[in-house]
């Protein structure tokens, strides 16, 4: 009697509980919403693309009923990482020619190998090869800076990975455009057709103020703005690229594209290394993200980016890998997280600089503000698209646990992530990627790295 | 009749085929040896704990016939990693107090959390939770300053793991010993009870010239080269060591304990941040091992060592995590390679400086040579004890390969370790440890992480 009588309660809950598509849950939720509240056995439903509810997973179970549910005791769910810079397709030279100055690295081993094997296959297979490693390394948002960008955006849609992706313009001829004003042509093309959509935010990428014209600048800002499209530059990432223009026109980088009116409109810059107290102002004026790619700065003896001090100013900071050919060599957003902390209590002598919260802010909401993206992804809340990852806290190095941010900046690693959830589709599950062909990746990567090695210089 | 004949051949070869333990193969064997030589599609044979053949997979094939093989055509096998300077037992410590300043750390967290926790139970599950996670992510050998051990030692035997395991010496009472003289009594039976283990080299392990009295440090020499035991020391970690010193005795740390006669003998300096040329000079002299620790020293903002120059001065260098407690906080061996060899790049503003190689070198032979240990461990090479590790280059952070120094260093992780030889036995396979009982090690860390919670005042 008791046990039917309790059998029509929970039926009649059942009943009265709203449809959703998934339920996830985890023994933590790391929200990094405004309060960054952390809730202790929470779940969150999720439908279509979006986070309908969060909280304690009992309330969520009573109110919610999902076609599909994860359950993760022993797992913290966070959101998805978002990568604020990188040039994905390059995965097809990881590691050709490493512990080399920047101009030798460049002229002498990525420009020609990139003259010799950028296609639309080679980008294709490249992108899919980072897609591969992002999504299992838990990076659910990637901006990219390289050629073919159209192809990339239609890879990054059949891997089901966000991307904000910036087709490049560059003051010499490349794979997909012969002068910038073909590159702008192209580019336009590219906004008009992705524009919209729900995982690509089409931008351009102009590659840096010493690499283009001031007139391609200029042309780049006002194309941009016309589709309301981010720009995305690299910009004082090296000391020479500040005295080079020092010596040309009595400027800093900052400085020079601030008066050229580069900053008047969505912009996202990379590095920020050499940028001094004056250009921060105007960083954070222009409301200009910067990407801080603590590896890249580290590996080619760029510098450290003042992350605190740019913190300090408001100034929007997220994470980047860069590329992963010389400059990292992987797509591992745990290892900037951890690296981005330690860099910044390394070159401030203060252990509390960049605490493990405030770090892991960089990879999630931090990122998300940079790139214009904070009222859709880079927190767990109500309204948002549902980008997020369950980490597993079941391993050797996950064990004891005292403080969640503490356990996921310094302990935790890209193969601890088991979930990816990216626009509310599952595209990684139990540590395997759904969307992509693994095998049929490797095995291609392998043949363009045969073919790649022939063509081309090698250091060794 | 062709058949048969074949057959008889066969036959006759693996009649004449010598006996062994095990042979592996691999698509790479990377063997650290003198030459830096690096076989493709190679294999090793092992005869109880050693080396006895390494060469072409065919002619190991042809002339050694295993009672078990393991066949690797998609890894790297590289002789296993050598951590020299870590604080095992503290995984139980993991993430207790992070992002503080170091005497705020030490003083209010962990000596209480030490005093009130530490026994010699805590010391064996903690061990046995940084044994797997060492071996599983493809340390074979490790350095330990802890107490009680006596109980590291047994851990260790039982994970199949090779030690240098240091019985700490401190000025103030501590779990194991109430006095120093008391901790060099319990030493002293420590040394007896391991000398001549085949995995254990036990050592003496004063904590520092700044925590230890000259008498103690003069009695800890003298005791460890009684028994031919190594010393293992922390040295010139902080700039505040180094003034404190300073103001004290008007020299620099390792000049007092060259003084007082501490590097006559068999040393390991772990840290040593803050040593000046006159130092080096001395530590060279001293034939003292270097521990580097590049996490930790960022970590804990202790500056950058002076690696480029240490090994240009000939003297032993090695990498270590330290201690998961609040200085890393994992014992993850290849990240500590891969920082290494940035940290170099950017204090020096070189991306020459620690090339993949030489800083995998610090990893492997760099760490055996600062151990005393090079004719026994650190490369693959006959007569060596089998230490081994097989990385696997089949996962989307592994492809394409072009150069195996830089994809080991920038792109493989400790998640990539599949297999673990120690001393000839198969201590990880498959990514499964052999030796250890994964989730009860795992059950019983969470257990000691409430009762710590508990005992101490926690940061956040």
């Amino acid at each position: 009697m008791l046990r039917s009588f309790s059998a029509a309660l929970l039926c009649a809950a059942a009943l009265s509980a709203a449809p959703c598509d998934l339920i996830v849950s985890a023994r933590y939720l790391v929200t990094m919403d405004a309060r960054r509240q952390v809730i202790d056995n929470g779940a969150i439903a999720i439908k279509d693309s979006r986070i309908v509810a969060i909280g304690a997973r009992a309330a969520i179970d009573r109110n919610w009923q999902p076609k599909r549910r994860i359950d993760r005791p022993n797992a913290i769910i966070t959101p998805g990482l978002v990568n604020t810079h990188t040039h994905a397709a390059m995965s097809l030279f990881r590691g050709i020619a490493d512990d080399l100055k920047l101009q030798d690295w460049l002229n002498n081993f990525i420009f020609p190998a990139e003259a010799k094997n950028v296609t639309p296959d080679f980008v294709r297979w490249g992108t899919r090869l980072a897609a591969l490693e992002m999504l299992l390394s838990g990076t659910t948002t990637f901006t990219d800076m390289y050629y073919f960008e159209d192809v990339v955006a239609e890879t990054a849609k059949e891997a089901g990975i966000r991307g904000v992706l910036g087709e490049t313009i560059i003051g010499f001829p490349v794979a997909d455009a012969k002068t910038p004003a073909a590159a702008l042509a192209f580019t336009e093309k590219y906004l008009q057709r992705f524009k919209n959509d729900p995982l690509i935010v089409p931008a351009i990428a102009p590659h840096a103020l010493y690499t283009n014209s001031d007139e391609t600048l200029k042309a780049s800002r006002a194309l941009a703005n016309k589709y309301n499209a981010p720009i995305l530059i690299h910009l004082s990432e090296t000391k020479k690229e500040n005295d080079d223009n020092q010596a040309k026109r009595k400027q800093t980088p900052t400085q020079t594209l601030n008066s050229l009116g580069l900053f008047k409109g969505r912009t996202v810059a990379a590095h920020c290394v050499w940028t001094d107290a004056a250009d921060q102002n105007l960083l954070k004026l222009g409301n200009v993200g910067v990407a801080h790619c603590p590896s890249s700065n580290m590996k080619l003896a760029s510098g450290a980016a003042p992350v605190v001090d740019m913190l300090k100013r408001g100034i929007a900071v997220g994470l980047g890998t860069d590329g992963p050919a010389g400059s990292n060599n992987d797509f591992d957003m745990l290892e900037e997280v951890d690296l981005a902390a330690k860099l910044q209590k390394l070159v401030r002598g203060d252990p509390e600089a960049l605490p493990a919260r405030q770090s892991f802010e960089l990879a999630t909401i931090g990122g998300a503000r940079a790139l214009g993206l904070d009222r859709e992804i880079g927190s767990l809340e109500v309204g948002k698209r549902a980008d997020l990852i369950a980490l597993s806290i079941d391993g050797p190095n996950a064990v004891p646990l005292f403080d969640v941010y503490s356990q996921i900046v310094y302990a935790l690693k890209g193969s601890n992530v088991i979930d990816v959830v990216v626009n509310g589709r599952e595209v990684v599950r139990d540590r395997r990627a759904v969307t992509l062909d693994q095998a049929a990746i490797i095995a291609k990567a392998r043949e363009y790295g045969l073919s790649v090695a022939a063509s081309v210089k090698q250091k060794h």
